[in-house]
């Protein structure tokens, strides 16, 4: 089985996988080296592949060290060509999910869309081609900035209101952030179908429910999109070694 | 003529009016009495009307009250009826956005988009129903939320760029803020012709020039709004008293 590890702000994820099936996640606060280790006792793992926005424990990485598991940097061999220009700054978490779209939609054009803090849109041009993507403002990050950075507003709860039209500040403002996401992703997905004529487009971060009840273009959601991808990188990366 | 004062948080904007005609524009970072002298003793002001988002100082307010001058409030009578269910937290500039609306396009159907700190959209039905607005965050809060709430992203300059697919960190950030917006905005336009069939939409605020170059729907630019939904009011209360 392979191991896939996600380490983020807020949590940590864990998945185990038989070749490209997802047989057992976790999702852990904070994840040790003891948690690894029953991990590893009880399930036979071959190969460990683990990606991080965050500095890890020194423990941690001894661990990763002793298993030689693969850690994605930006010099990473991936089931891609990357055309970004910046490839050191550019999210693991997104390359993870390009690699998992390589997999599920091989030779088509994709356009990845990860709602969460941010939201990033990418495009994967016949299923080999990285050729960039966009970062926008969250939802929680409109309602926030619109409190932060002005006297006058306050903070509102993350709300879908039916009304296109605010007939308050609170409903105002939700709409603000609410509405105003959803048009510009439906815009994106548009300008993207125009281009392309073909485009899947493949939903995942915590706000994938939101979207995926209200765009009107079927998309692909995909919970585990990341998690997918790391395990996609740690198969070709063995096959690369065989 | 009739004097309009617009308190801002960054510039305090005046202009005197003949009827509906501007026919002088000032904009000071900080006005004075003095200042206001200087404008009565040059020209022949009969009326003045004043909004501001901030407190004034007490020697202002004191000027203000020997020349009879109008605030605007929330009580403060309107060309239009309003149907926002908290009329005291509705921003002043926005009111005057839409008393500018039912004269320029009286009787009409008009959404005013104030693109500024924060961008705001308001409807006003046939000319005299405000039924409420949108308020979401601006280009440059976009860029700032982004920096602000994130460990990793850093803080890029407000450039359009060509290419709808961002290539580098700072063209991602840079088209999920300004391409982004765009799309919200026209998402909005469209979702209000299709509601309404006729509608006029009105720009206005800092980013009212981004907006006109860029919106495919041909628009009316008009960066003396606030001034001029002032005047508006002022003679509405005018007439009201004779």
């Amino acid at each position: 089985m392979n191991l896939a590890i996600d380490f983020g702000n807020t949590c940590t994820k864990l998945a185990l996988f038989e070749k490209y099936e997802l047989k057992q996640k976790f999702v852990l606060e904070k994840l040790t080296v003891n948690n690894l280790n029953v991990v590893l006792t009880n399930h036979s793992v071959k190969n460990i592949i683990y990606s991080s926005v965050v500095q890890l424990e020194s423990e941690l990485e001894g661990f990763f060290q002793r298993h030689q598991a693969l850690v994605l940097t930006a010099a990473t061999p991936l089931p891609f060509q990357n055309q970004y220009l910046t490839p050191e700054t550019l999210g693991k978490d997104r390359l993870a999910a390009v690699a998992a779209a390589t997999h599920l939609f091989p030779n088509q054009t994709t356009l990845i869309i990860d709602a969460g803090t941010c939201i990033t849109y990418d495009w994967l041009i016949e299923g080999r081609n990285y050729i960039g993507g966009n970062i926008a403002p969250g939802l929680q990050m409109r309602l926030n900035a619109m409190h932060e950075f002005t006297d006058a507003l306050p903070l509102v709860e993350n709300h879908w209101n039916e009304q296109y039209v605010g007939d308050s500040t609170m409903t105002a403002m939700q709409n603000g952030a609410l509405l105003g996401t959803l048009l510009e992703v439906e815009g994106i997905i548009e300008w993207s179908s125009s281009k392309w004529k073909e485009i899947n487009v493949i939903l995942t971060g915590g706000n994938t429910d939101f979207f995926a009840n209200h765009l009107k273009k079927k998309i692909f959601a995909s919970p585990e999109l990341v998690l997918l991808g790391l395990n996609k990188i740690l198969d070709h990366n063995a096959r690369l070694e065989e």
